[in-house]
């Protein structure tokens, strides 16, 4: 038994009965290995404490444990990373049917890998976090961390909004759109996917942004380099929206300035030894199988 | 002087002043000319009464005068068109500055191109409206009229709703994405083409379905006959809200069915002799100007 | 048994030995139901005559038989379709194992659905051809049919070519890029959807334009009506070859009018009577199925 | 004057009677001071040896020259950067007319600004190059150098290609399409960006691949770390073209294997002082200016 672990944490899809078997079989699975189990505090609403040692926040988690374990989809997974941004502790993510971009274990497998990797056989791979600011009147009102993205968006009434794109505190266009979504390289097969951004490989370290539905055909996505200091201006009088990793979190009022910078906090996933990170994408793109395979 | 033209409607950009002094002057213009001068009761709430025998309602417009002219920008064109999409009487859009895919008239050539449509010297053109209709319950809880668009997207808060498209009653997917645009030809390149959708030509009798940011890549924009009837049952327990021609107005509920179709009714535009469609695409979107000019 | 069906020909993938087998069960099937079975001449160049009773060409085929039965792909579909496109003959498709978008029967099916379809049960569709003329110098010099798309592009050295685009004699524009796609809806779910153009549904009659790689972002694609007549004009001095379903057939030299519209001909395909043309796109496109089957 | 700077060279646009005389004053205009003016022999053939002290080979210019002057498009600046890459000596681009990507000073301007450069008042930046090779039986049947991209893509009969893409070694999907664009960032605002791939700035270190036309909705771009391995595995009998900076340069046979890779090579930009990227692209897409300029 690898020494690293000693206390493993265990974090479930919030309230969902679903997980709740496989939490209790992963807690009694690691009791069994000498491990001693924490549950996280939100996880212990809807699962039995069957097996494990203490219920802790995830503050608490973040300062003790050794590892956590996450058994839901990749939502639960960008909840613990944010939860956990400021700690140092690696995670892996346990997904309940169907593959997740984060969650790359199946629950199948679940014991065979989590045993692999408690024997120190994995891969530890490091993902970067956005920290988003708003600053109003020159003081900063709002802060958020994000895994896959930061998004401003327009409220429900109306349709554009308008805002200023500066990089670097270099005056860049003024854009009317739906909003902007800045991305992390994980974030890039999430929402900014779907809205027509291009795949960054976690190894390439930037940051992306694509606009929504912008009016003007040419405000395209654009890849940064990580250390670029983008900040929103928010223009007119419309109501605008800022999300962390899909949470709608706070309405920026006219003039409000919103910047987003790679967080110097980052989060680190272990993986099984066999985990490629394009195998997930091409099974989850439908892409071609090798030619053996297919 | 025409016959066909006796009572001529102005209707203004609403609450600008900008336009209050353009149609002050087309007032005593169409005056001059021997016609009956009516003003918008809107815009009569922004523009003196100079010139003008009468302030009206829409209704009353629609009713009764024989030609409106709007001088604004796109947006006033779709709402007066919306407005008086029940009566069969021409319309013409004059910009403030901006050339519009509506208001196609500038406003340095506005008299001579009014006195050349007064004289019978022009072309007529008739555009599609949608009609939507939001069904619960079995009864219809509302309805609404775009000659634009129809669109369904979500709230605020979160991110994706959930919806089924059916069309003539045929189920054709399931959709998870910021909200799907239904989209006239004229509509097509509005909102519609910011989010990807194709150009439609208002020659091409047709309906066009662009989904917005979908959770999946081949959700493609999708060009029905103008005979077709678009569903769409609101799934999941998200806010969905329901927009036409960019104005929000009904909040749907889960199982909510917004049906969309042509309308029976639809708008007839009247340009200068010498408007061409794709001139002014190709000045919205700066294609390459015939070799002669460039 | 039908009256409306006495000859059936059968047609094969090109030099597919796949194919074989199951055109000579389909031939000694429709023999045994009283039909007299003709064989595609190029067909019989890897086809038994089993059951047969006459090898003939497409031109006799076309004169002479009730009903076509293709075995193969869509591209064997494509090259009959065109073969045949003079007649008022109907099609049916039969694919070898993927279902196509316009072969739409399965072989295990096929008995089954050729039965319901020779005893009168079938959706007949009419779907439209595109015709393309070169012309140069005041004269015609090539002329092709198409039932997917007609595809101007470059050669293969160097990299844009650059046309002017006419519609209904309009100049609208000059273009520079790797090409451009003029499409039936038919094609819209081929070659132009990867090329990001829409899907046109069949029944809206129109023809798409869908630039390849166009040097300036907003060249997007142009749905016209059907009636439209599109031509482009080659500049430059760059080799351009012109293609019709995928079929590269002519190469064009600076100044050649590429006249490209619909053809007063069309194509007739039956299909089984549970045939949905959306079912097809759901399949082919991974979209999302009804949610009593999924 | 700046003691780096002893011998320039200039290079101009490749048989272009239009920037001989732009040649020649800035010949003249260095040599006035004080400065050695060697003429690139390409460019001799066209220009006059007005104030110039040699004709030399871009090999000779690179060993021997301390600066590099191309007059012209980005086109010339491609060519000069390819055949310079083996050498360390820095580029200047002046446009002649249009502003480039890379040939940021203006003719008007140009005496100002090479002033201001030879007075050491420059931005430097490093661009990185890509190194493509292909391999057939194991040997290394062709090699080549680009500063915007290596493009693998069809002939011109047929349609598709079909290749795997490996990256660092490990398969990643098999693909037919078109062909695919690797780029670098400097070719992201080239032909990338006309076929849907995203903006990369020069700073992030990245190699983007954008495939052409695929067959399949999912093949997206991707945008990998700067040290990756691309490999391109020819399948099938069809054709195939490799291009370097839209230059036609090989045809590949089936079994090939292209590897494209950051090049250890770079090339120098300078830049006036006031050059800002950002500024560029905003010019060349039509992006809104500041608020203050507008």
């Amino acid at each position: 038994m690898n020494e690293e672990f000693r206390i493993v944490a265990l974090v479930g899809k919030y309230q969902s009965a679903d997980v709740a078997e496989s939490i209790t079989r992963m807690a009694c699975f690691l009791q069994e290995h000498g491990l001693e189990v924490w549950l996280e505090e939100g996880t212990a609403q809807t699962v039995g404490r069957q097996c494990t040692e203490r219920v802790a926040s995830f503050d608490v988690i973040g300062e003790h444990a050794d590892l956590v374990i996450v058994i839901g989809g990749d939502g639960s997974m960008l909840t613990a990373a944010r939860a956990l941004a400021g700690h140092n502790l690696p995670v892996v993510g346990i997904n309940q049917g169907r593959l997740g971009f984060l969650t790359d274990v199946s629950r199948e497998d679940m014991f065979t890998r989590i045993s692999d990797i408690l024997e120190g056989r994995f891969l530890r791979e490091r993902r970067s976090l956005l920290e988003a600011e708003v600053w109003r009147h020159g003081a900063r009102v709002f802060t958020t961390t994000a895994l896959n993205d930061i998004v401003l968006s327009r409220g429900e009434i109306g349709r554009m909004i308008e805002f200023e794109l500066h990089v670097d505190t270099e005056y860049i266009y003024s854009q009317r759109s739906d909003g902007i979504i800045v991305s992390t390289p994980t974030g890039s097969t999430a929402y900014a996917l779907s809205a027509n951004g291009p795949i960054l490989h976690p190894r390439l370290a930037g940051i992306v942004l694509v606009p929504l539905c912008p009016h003007g055909l040419t405000y395209r996505p654009l890849a940064l380099a990580q250390d670029s200091v983008v900040e929103l201006v928010i223009l007119g009088d419309r109501r605008c929206m800022l999300h962390s990793d899909g949470q709608t979190l706070f309405e920026t009022l006219p003039g409000d300035r919103v910047r987003v910078r790679r967080s110097t906090h980052g989060v680190t996933l272990l993986h099984p030894e066999n985990y490629s990170y394009f195998a997930v994408l091409r099974e989850k793109l439908h892409w071609s199988a090798p030619p053996h395979l297919s």
